[in-house]
């Protein structure tokens, strides 16, 4: 099977009308509609084997998650998905392989109507870069730099089982079967919240998602606007925004996978007081609890730019930054 | 140095304010405004060494050709050039080495105002993925499906050289000092040939371009546009388009390196004999030659899409499809 029928067969799909696709697949460039006025969202990630997966990996979870990830970059930026291309190198041409990995990146790209539009393959170590095109109104983009002093934070859903499944994987922890499957879910089909950012458009003051982990993610949003954050541990483990599994864990390793777990793909969001009715109503529209887990402060010199404090207002002591890969 | 750090100091350049960028590298995703109405050009490739290039590759010229070949589609699309985003993986963090690859590659962007607007670093074996994001005007693109039978077939600047590098790299041609430079600038530096393409819209009927080979591009063409090409011998060696070191070549290596030689990222479009004075001043304009070297016939089933005559009007026998990854 050669370059041209590899793609032909595993990722070419009819082009729909009205999707605003112009020109699919096979032309120096696709080229892509968006509405009039709009901007423009791109969002580039890169998984590399062995590194943010391992050679085991169910290709249909890494077809998935691979998209996922971007997808989720559009969604914490509140953008609407347009199109995406793919650069893949294959160490060879392994068709089951191939199936699998195309049928979890379609299914999640035609439930987001983010048709694939072009990309490149070669031969070379497994490497999946995805690019994601999205549009958003001017000026209504959620950028990080945007929280204030005296804004709520909010974070979607519930944290910790991606983490609290790779610890099972590990061997670190021991999980029912029936867990293990729900937390597993977690890490191989993140679910990119893309309705909810649209939502959040003039709601949220910032937000970005939850890739790397709520402590370094949300660290990243106060640097970018020059503020600090204080969490409530409480407000994070009473309402919802802890994991159902992760929850019967020892403390120690529950704080870990909540605030240090990265690959949960949630959004952590800014709002100002004034909007808590909004913000509530507009996630139940598109039916995701968020959880209001602290609030935005003034950051002193040397202050770490996100503080947790437990049940008594002591500062939790820990260390939850994100993961670098060169570091 | 940690990840962020590299980002900041080889590849974070100020935006500069009206080129289009509404928010640079940092967030989680780049925002850009393309012009009111118009269609947004994608092309994606990616770089794998020891495929794409060997490890001993200068960096400067790897960054830059890593964009050019990506640029070189938007030319091909008749599309200007918004911004672009690189994925990155390193096997380790070699200062020289990323300083060599962002200043190649940096040079280029600016000279063709195409910023770096995101991206993604990450471990691995060594992987450029570079995805590049245009504009074009409503029905202007130039596709490969509008070649129409009666159609001129031309070719901007020269063949060959990149191919004839190669060769004396790997030992199978003697070039003087002076001649392996001028052919080696062309393997290393290809100049991706942006001016023409936006000025050929509206006259070209179709175009791509050559970085695969003349006779395979075409092909794409042909195919693309259910017609056939034939192509003469001697006007490509008789007009400019030939590189005057290939020239010198015995008539077989000087074959190959024209008709399948690849890595020259030319131009090859098709275009309206009623065209001819209007594309030559067009390319005139730009500072581009352009050499009229076939013409665009019905295709009979069975018949290769791209035929090549000598002087007398006979088929040239030989093999000069592209390359295939997973041939």
């Amino acid at each position: 099977m050669g370059e041209f029928e590899l793609i032909r067969r595993y990722f070419v799909r009819p082009v729909t009308a009205g999707d605003g696709v112009v020109l699919g697949i096979g032309d120096d460039c696709a080229l892509l509609q968006p509405d009039p006025g709009m901007q423009l969202a791109v969002s580039t990630d890169m998984l590399v084997e062995g590194r943010h997966f391992l050679s085991t990996v169910n290709p249909r979870w890494l077809g998935h998650k691979a998209l996922a990830v971007n997808l989720s970059d559009l969604a914490a930026m509140g953008a609407q998905p347009l199109g995406f291309t793919l650069a893949l190198a294959l160490p060879g041409t392994d068709e089951a392989w191939l199936a699998g990995f195309a049928q979890g990146l379609l299914e999640l790209a035609d439930a987001h109507h983010c048709p694939l539009v072009g990309g490149d393959t070669t031969r070379g170590p497994l490497n999946v870069s995805i690019t994601v095109l999205g549009q958003v109104p001017p000026g209504q983009g959620l950028l990080r730099s945007g929280a204030q002093v005296g804004d709520d934070i909010y974070v979607s859903g519930c944290l910790g089982e991606a983490r609290l499944a790779l610890e099972a994987l590990r061997g670190g922890v021991d999980l029912e079967a029936a867990a293990l499957r729900r937390c597993r879910a977690r890490l191989e089909q993140p679910q990119p919240r893309l309705a909810l950012g649209v939502t959040l458009r003039g709601l949220a003051s910032a937000a970005a998602d939850t890739s790397d982990g709520l402590v370094s993610d949300l660290g990243h949003v106060m640097t970018a606007s020059g503020v600090g954050a204080v969490l409530q541990w409480a407000a994070l483990a009473g309402g919802g925004a802890v994991g159902a599994d992760v929850r019967l864990q020892e403390l120690d390793l529950t704080r870990t996978c909540v605030l240090a777990g990265g690959d949960d793909y949630e959004l952590v969001f800014t709002a100002p007081t004034e909007r808590r009715e909004q913000v509530i109503a507009a996630a139940d529209r598109v039916g995701v609890a968020v959880t209001r887990i602290g609030g935005v402060c003034e950051r002193a010199p040397g202050e770490p730019p996100v503080q947790v404090l437990d049940a008594s207002g002591h500062l939790l002591d820990g260390h939850w930054g994100g993961y670098d890969h060169f570091g």
